[in-house]
């Protein structure tokens, strides 16, 4: 849910971020009061789900008392206990979650954080782990009074075994910055977010993150070799390895992808990373129908094959919304009912062009397409993604804002738009766009002023929807607090067993994140 | 270990197993007693390491009794609870490992799979979990008299999405018989194995098989969205499901791969498929160094880039052995230390073949090759290919034989060859070959004959190295029971601790393959 607003919003500011280096404590600030002050209006109009977190009990964790302040001070130094002016760790980035906790602890190594965690599961000191607080949902904002623990000193080794290409490096690396380093190397980090210049690359392990290179690159689970996981009794597991073939043991290490902070802290990471791509390729095409789409997206893997990066869907009444609110014009001369943006990665300029307008060509020619444009400049190629990744900040300029970020089987996709839409008929405008390639929809409706009965009944139904039509209500951000009640949406209750078995493992005395994924009382 | 030798058997009698369809009770007998009658004198030599789980006594597992067996037959029916003649069941398919079973219960559904399961859960009746009887390290060979369960039958169901390239199918579908279906509509599976005839898909999860694809298209990680494991209390687990973004839980789906069934029964997998390649093309490069062919690996990574799919290693003394014991020649003239075989597959045959050119008149231009010969027909691309393949039955023809299968660290690969044969001169000849783009070497050992000394210390000797050179003593084939007395080495307690926390999570009663990678008795 509202990524593509977040990504748009974090490269605003993120040019600032890049260059600061490792990010400080005050990175944080900076950057959410820079975006606030951007954009206050979006965020006021901006409906979340209310976050279900707040409905439960405090847990039967102990209070903080400062013999437990000490025991930090001794274990990790002064100036990483933090008990004041902690606001930026308290609350998620865009404010609109807000919890509390005594302290803050900042290791800078994953003994650091093993003496903390053991101590804190003798103790029954409920911890949330927080990397650069860039979540969507929530997962690393405390609720009660949770130590927040951090991984964002935790960032000095970085080893990158170039005849491999296996990076091995430090949990609380930013992703940007370890991009950077790959790039003089000739590497690229196989995943990209908007978030970039702040998440760590832990952080984005245990959210599992997906990000905009995903159909080209695939997942996590595609180049996660082994990491270190100390878990919620303090307990150092290095699981997996820095080998691109291993079969000498169960596969522990992807167990901490998507995990959410609910098995212990992702303090190490070794992972694949690919080449630098020579040439992006971007190319728009205007097209009549949904099933044209899912044909253009078939002749796409075709013809483009192993050079197909992005496949991006625009609605007509979104890219209408775009030129109503936004200084921004459509490529395309008059209207139609969906816009196709597609990128390319690839070793070889000259023939992914001629890939490119192939595919272009073939999909004019068989008029599944009824119109298309490609990129002739790293300027028409901006003016192409700025359509697609200003999508959401027309939304929400266009009236009080409900988002979801919703995976779908790609024959359901688009139905959720038309039922949506013919549901609210005469009460709320209807946009769709996303991540066509992954089968990842942006649904959003807006309305004119606040309406209670429309926020009390939409997401129900959506959720309802995409689960009972195969989709996932959550398909990049996670659960963490906000989708908290609607968690077991089409979980069988096997599979939630074996999940609180898993955790139980892990973190025996459920310390680690309460209140969210998985709960301590549960 | 053995891999290319089992491949080059495999393939010999693959086009008989694969006209076959389905496979039934007699294809593996079949194909065993052709392989024996081809390659007598090869299996005979053939030295593995002395199977480890005979040492251990047997488990305090129930004895089958005959109201056991009317179970059984109620419940998958009488046809398919076998008794007798089940020698093909109860040895692997080289017939190394032989172990012994009351009976063999050939179940048709995730259903059945878990009835049976539940019973011998309740029972205490130990199961080996067994699916086209392919594997390299006798996982699935029982020991005493563990019930055989096969999965053989679970093979009906086969649902492509083709928009998305998402497939469903039953855990006991052949590899080759899904990859057909999938040829008919222009899709492949990403995985490609010498046993394709044979395995079955939920083998391959259960085996983390690596194959001949892993270079271009991931491990099965990067292809895994979910899967149903029926565990050691007979219940089913729905894990993960179709959509390529789904952060709504833990990512438990991926602990199947690698499992060797100690978690469970895969009977269902939905996986990503890709694009069949348009275009296959092949080119082998005379090299004089090791650092030479670590170069010209990032060469290709980089020139080659997307479409860069083996690139394989023969060390000069293999080569030299192929030419003396097969009617195989060498496709450069002259003596040369390493040979690279490196394949592409893409979806635009003129691109690659000008990829592939440039990549190695680049390579001949550095001089990091001296000689290079791309393949200008399919029977020049066939030749290339035995060299490689063929190599493991050359070794073989070479003396009394020890074989391995390892993963190290690119740095590392080619010091083990060199160090063996330091430690075994004037004792023993000493052959490299393998997946260098994967760092994946077969080491090979010959002697004029049994060497009673040489057999003790060679294992030991070779996977404590490749241990602390931080390999992997299994990169493919798993631990089994061939390997069971090494599995530990490199492994700290806490992981094993971990491995047997999640094992009694899956399997409380340890009724799965006990005297394997974890043992019932741990």
């Amino acid at each position: 849910m509202r990524d593509n607003l977040l990504r748009f919003l974090h490269e605003l500011c993120g040019k600032a971020m890049a260059t600061r280096g490792m990010v400080g404590e005050f990175a944080v600030a900076f950057r959410v009061s820079r975006i606030i002050s951007l954009f206050p209006s979006i965020t006021m109009k901006l409906s979340l789900i209310r976050s279900a977190a707040a409905s439960l009990s405090r847990g039967n964790f102990a209070k903080i008392s400062s013999a437990d302040l000490s025991f930090f001070e001794k274990s990790i130094g002064n100036d990483y206990v933090k008990t004041k002016e902690i606001d930026n760790y308290t609350s998620d980035w865009t404010r609109q979650m807000k919890g509390s906790s005594e302290c803050v602890l900042l290791p800078t190594s994953t003994e650091e954080t093993s003496a903390i965690l053991r101590y804190c599961a003798e103790k029954r000191i409920a911890i949330v782990v927080q990397g650069g607080n860039t979540g969507l949902v929530g997962g690393a904002t405390p609720i009660y009074d949770e130590v927040v623990l951090s991984t964002s000193r935790i960032n000095k080794r970085f080893h990158l075994e170039a005849s491999s290409g296996v990076l091995t490096l430090d949990g609380g690396f930013i992703l940007a910055d370890a991009d950077n380093r790959l790039a003089e190397r000739g590497f690229m980090m196989p995943l990209d977010l908007g978030a970039k210049g702040s998440c760590q690359i832990g952080g984005c392990v245990a959210a599992g993150a997906g990000g905009i290179r995903l159909l080209r690159y695939g997942s996590l689970h595609s180049h996660l070799l082994g990491c270190t996981l100390v878990d919620g009794k303090g307990t150092i597991l290095n699981l997996g390895g820095r080998l691109r073939k291993d079969n000498t043991s169960l596969h522990t290490a992807h167990l901490a992808i998507g995990s959410e902070g609910q098995l212990g802290v992702v303090t190490s990471v070794t992972m694949g990373v690919v080449p630098r791509p020579q040439s992006i390729l971007s190319a728009m095409l205007a097209v009549s129908s949904y099933s044209d789409c899912i044909r253009l997206l078939s002749l796409a893997r075709s013809k483009l094959g192993e050079i197909l990066s992005s496949f991006e869907v625009i609605d007509g009444d979104t890219m209408k919304c775009v030129e109503r609110h936004l200084p921004l014009k459509n490529v395309f001369e008059g209207e139609h009912n969906f816009y196709l943006l597609i990128e390319t990665h690839g070793s070889n300029g000259d023939h992914d062009a001629e890939k490119l307008n192939g595919f272009v060509e073939e999909a004019l020619g068989a008029e599944l397409a009824v119109d298309g444009v490609a990129a002739n400049s790293e300027s028409e190629r901006a003016h192409m993604w700025r359509l697609r990744e200003e999508s959401p900040l027309a939304a929400a300029k266009d009236g009080y804002i409900y988002k979801f970020d919703v995976s779908l089987p790609l024959e359901h996709f688009y139905r959720l738009t038309e039922e949506t839409r013919e549901k609210l008929k005469g009460r709320a405008r209807v946009y769709c766009y996303g991540h066509l390639g992954d089968g990842n929809s942006h649904l959003n409706v807006t309305t004119d002023g606040e309406d209670e009965e429309l926020k009390k009944e939409l997401s129900p139904f959506v959720y309802n929807w995409v689960v009972s039509h195969g989709g996932s209500i959550s398909a990049e951000h996670g659960i963490g607090q906000l989708k908290r009640d609607y968690r077991s949406l089409g979980k069988s209750e096997e599979e939630s067993a074996l999940i609180r078995s898993l955790k139980d493992v892990f973190d025996p005395h459920r310390i680690l994140c309460p209140y969210k994924m998985i709960h301590s009382q549960e």
